[in-house]
């Protein structure tokens, strides 16, 4: 069961795998009066037909949103869009979920391929901060809490252990080059928890273990559900003291 | 006096600032022969004046190459033309310089910028790395020094604190974005480090301070030559134990 109470939330890549599952749970959850803004590149493609679903069952919480990662007027455009629904209550908590991998070491991968995860995993991420900055703050003025959390106002990426650079070597040994990417995401979590301090906006990493999904391959060892829970009871739990920080879905500590 | 006795030496950017200054210092000293293959974008623009000037003094040592790293295709006929100039004694020593900077916050950095710094800054000294592998394998092989040093194989990234995700937030405020890049260049510097290991080829990122260049502005308080002067003995004096490491130009070890 979620203990997150934010009222108004936003999700990236929420057509399936984790950003997908994060929406049900959250569904389950009856105790809080709440809406998802569930966003994904494309809404009416064949890899969003679960999401419709439950959205077409839900009316009243879910709303699908457009919002390709890559494509900077598309994020603009769904913040806008997301900005008309919202009342004056603002968002308070967005997941920044949507993320792709590539494998490849420095003597394999491709330019190509380099570029489209800096896009998807790293710009895309601070495009969506960006555009939802207002909201976030008129969130976090709105509420009442002092401090900082996740019912108030926060930005959770969804990161990776493979992005530290003191654990790394020995994991994702074929995504190397997606990794430069990654600590770049970290970077970003670091450098958006300094610029978002004043407003009282609370801003983490978050690692969802390793979990059966398309990226996850099926070889993991967690299933989405337990994943899903286990940040949930996370980002429920946030307060000033994890701001800036990185943990994973159980609450221990990342090393950066 | 440098203390590197490497033969064969590749320096990207080297036609002005730090770059240029490390030619100049290696010219200095006579004590040791060597050919240095100074790379720059635009070998015949005004920019490379005074790199044209001293090949002119010192033809027998310097050799100037055009490689853009925002150019694939440069970086792969650069590597092609060295290859063909160097003998079987290969490639010792490989200085990852070129850079550039942008500036910009969250709020206010632009995609273009981010991207553009992403591929000079991270996937350029990649694919250099990439291309001129083989031949920093024949010095390694070549050499009948043991273990690992500069004067054998070695690939040098010239990085900044500002990358560091400990010591961060209070630097560089006006180049939050960039930082991001930069962490995924410590994070390459990793993970090359890891890939070049059964070669016996060192790799580590290397800190010039903060000194007087176009980069680094008029309020530096280092110069060009003293910086330089230390970043040449701490890579005359590096050993298998720098490995994957990062220290600054006085050799103090740096926070990743
Ligand atoms: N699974 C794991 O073991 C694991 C481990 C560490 C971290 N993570 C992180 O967890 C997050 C979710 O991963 P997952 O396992 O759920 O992966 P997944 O099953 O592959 O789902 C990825 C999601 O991201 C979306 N996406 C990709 N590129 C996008 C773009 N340009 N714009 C918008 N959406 C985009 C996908 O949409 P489409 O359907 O349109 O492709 C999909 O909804 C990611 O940030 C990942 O790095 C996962
Ligand atoms: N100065 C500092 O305080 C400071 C501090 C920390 C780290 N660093 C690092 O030290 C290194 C040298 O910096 P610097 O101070 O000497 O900077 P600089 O004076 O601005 O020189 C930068 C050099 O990089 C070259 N360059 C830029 N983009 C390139 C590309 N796409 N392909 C090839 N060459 C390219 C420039 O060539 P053009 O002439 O063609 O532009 C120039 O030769 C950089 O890696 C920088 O990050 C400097």
């Amino acid at each position: 069961m979620a203990a997150v109470k934010a009222c108004n939330i936003l999700i990236t890549g929420a057509n399936r795998g984790l950003g997908l599952e994060t929406v049900k749970q959250f569904l389950e959850d009856s105790s809080q009066k709440r809406h998802i803004f569930a966003t994904c590149r494309d809404p009416d493609g064949p890899k969003s037909e679960a999401l419709r679903e439950l959205a077409k069952k839900h009316p009243s919480v879910i709303t699908i949103i457009r919002l390709d990662a890559d494509d900077p007027s598309s994020v603009k455009e769904s913040a806008k869009k997301v900005g008309s629904l919202l009342g004056n209550n603002g968002l308070n908590l967005l997941v920044n979920n949507a993320a792709i991998v590539a494998n490849g070491t420095i003597q394999t991968s491709s330019v190509e391929d380099m570029k489209n995860t800096f896009n998807t995993n790293v710009i895309g991420p601070l495009l969506v901060i960006k555009e939802y900055l207002p909201y976030l703050q008129a969130a976090a003025k709105a509420s009442r809490i002092p401090g900082m959390s996740s019912n108030k106002a926060a930005v959770i990426n969804i990161s990776t252990l493979g992005g530290s650079m003191t654990r790394m070597p020995s994991m994702s040994p074929n995504s190397q080059c997606c990794l430069t990417a990654l600590a770049g995401f970290n970077m970003l979590t670091v450098l958006a928890a300094e610029e978002l301090k004043a407003d009282e906006i609370l801003c983490m990493a978050l690692h969802p273990g390793w979990v059966k999904t398309e990226l996850g391959g099926a070889k993991a060892p967690l299933e989405p559900k337990e994943s899903v829970e286990g940040m949930l009871h996370v980002i429920g739990s946030l307060n000033e003291k994890q701001h800036g920080g990185f943990l994973d879905y159980t609450g221990e500590t990342m090393p950066w």
